[in-house]
């Protein structure tokens, strides 16, 4: 839940008249994402989504976000694009916030995963997969292994101890391993890097699209699914529900068969995914002051996942073969 | 900041199909107002906002709101109108709550107030008087002397003595006096009765209609004033803008010119309106739980406000003659 920057109404006019997608009849803050603030901005000519770029976007890596988007959607990817200004320029300024205004993509975010959702997620992350290729651009995934032991030094040690007994040492252990383990030589490309459930659109029965780039980056494809396995394939009581898992892997391969090293190295990339999460959960769960209007996300759901993938001994047990 | 029911996209489609509004397309939930769930729902016919009623509207009552809400719009006030399901009723059910599906209103609420807004306002509150006058049905304010003093009993005092030293007893003794002063026999119709900026939608140089009536009910007309003096003509300092408050009576006399025993009553309903004000605002505060979603307000502001019309000896200290 966001929202932010406040927009006065003389500031949205002025910044709308550089446009030309009609006259405003309604601009109202969106209570989803928690990154920027996200207006949906309802004009003669219908709904736009109105984003504000807060402080953890660095403004240096808009122009990579905002190209990406309208490559994907140039190549057939079904995403939000950045409305073009009268001028061309898509990044512009509202309330001292960089500001872009955006499509609206149709669709709701499923709140409760069924298998099917994840065999239409499948099927649409590999198709982001095999766009992105041609994107020439490139941003390093700066929330991986280096980014996760910086992250790691940031996290007060006596803090994260009071979330669980032993997580500071369960995570320099799994800093270690991984770093030994991580493989070197896996397919490498445009990745969404935080495909979570309210990321993907549906109708009806299909995947409408897809949303929020500003994660995007260069790294290995096969981490993008990992992410997804995390994010879509486990219930509630913690247990990994495997069907969900094969769905997400055929609709994957349906569009981008999986190298066997790939395949192989699926329950390493799903330990770092679950790291990655953990961390940064962990991060702001012990720096979000309380009575914040933002309620963080716990991050013992992620040291949960963490510790599946830890056991895992083959990809079977995520219904691959 | 609100959205405390969650939908899911089955009950949502179940809710939809009773009605005759198109196909959904998407369905965001709004970071405005604080008592329901607001949803903005967008259609292929069009934007809708879908409100699910939250614990603090009594269901019993809702019937009273919709109905008003159709009355008004027939005659002519600008306001969003409950749509009709396909069987005739407005009002149901969905995901547990009672929950309609509204029009959408046009129009931005001001975040700078301007005087020329409060003129605007004037007339508008004035002409929702007026429509008012033949609506039948009766609600009584309990938000009026007896409901201060309910609340005031449920307020903690050491923790109402915690916001402000000396605030138990000032309030006891100005519900004392206020039970003296308050007028027996002033113009009564129906009220809104909250009409703050964030109910009062604008496009361009007028008003465009107002929102929220979930707290009319039937009260003296000239108490409605003295609620949007306090909430609109008072700059951020808690100084009186006495221009803007010349321009809400000017506007409304526009309309409906007060009687002089309304204008007398002013300041001590303006004092009612702060003190209603500051109860809520600290019943909230002290109840409010460290790390909620929902920021209470500072009571404080009320608090100087009340202060303010304690200290006014005449009608001209609101640029009133």
């Amino acid at each position: 839940m966001a929202v932010y920057t406040e927009v006065s109404d003389d500031d949205l006019n002025a910044f709308i008249s550089a446009y030309d997608i009609g006259d405003v009849v309604g601009c109202k803050g969106i209570a989803e994402g928690v990154e920027n603030s996200n207006y949906l901005l309802q004009t003669t000519k219908g709904p736009y989504i109105l984003t504000l770029y807060e402080k953890r976007v660095n403004p240096v890596e808009l122009p990579f976000f905002i190209d990406l988007m309208e490559h994907l959607a140039r190549t057939g990817v079904r995403c939000p694009v950045p409305v073009m200004a009268k001028d061309g320029k898509a990044l512009r300024t509202l309330s001292g916030r960089p500001a872009a205004i955006i499509t609206f993509l149709n669709g709701m975010w499923p709140r409760r995963i069924e298998a099917w959702h994840c065999l239409e997620l499948g099927k649409a992350l590999a198709e982001l997969h095999v766009a992105g290729k041609s994107f020439a651009q490139k941003r390093a995934n700066n929330l991986s292994l280096d980014g996760w032991k910086t992250l790691f030094d940031k996290i007060d040690a006596s803090a994260a101890q009071d979330v669980e007994t032993g997580l500071p040492n369960l995570i320099a252990g799994e800093l270690i391993d991984l770093t030994k383990l991580w493989p070197k030589d896996l397919p490498v490309g445009v990745i969404h890097a935080d495909l979570f459930p309210d990321n993907v659109f549906f109708m009806g029965k299909a995947c409408s699209g897809l949303i929020d780039f500003y994660f995007a980056c260069t790294d290995f494809l096969a981490y993008d699914i990992a992410v997804c396995l995390n994010a879509w394939c486990f219930e509630t009581d913690g247990a990994l529900n495997v069907t969900k898992a094969a769905k997400l892997f055929a609709g994957y391969e349906s569009v981008r068969p999986l190298s066997p090293a790939e395949k192989e190295a699926l329950p390493t990339l799903a330990r770092g995914s679950a790291l990655r999460f953990l961390l940064t959960r962990l991060y702001d769960w012990v720096n979000t002051p309380a009575g914040a209007l933002v309620k963080p996300k716990d991050p013992r759901e992620y040291l949960r996942k963490l510790k599946f993938h830890r056991s895992v001994t083959g990809i079977a047990a995520y219904g691959l073969n």
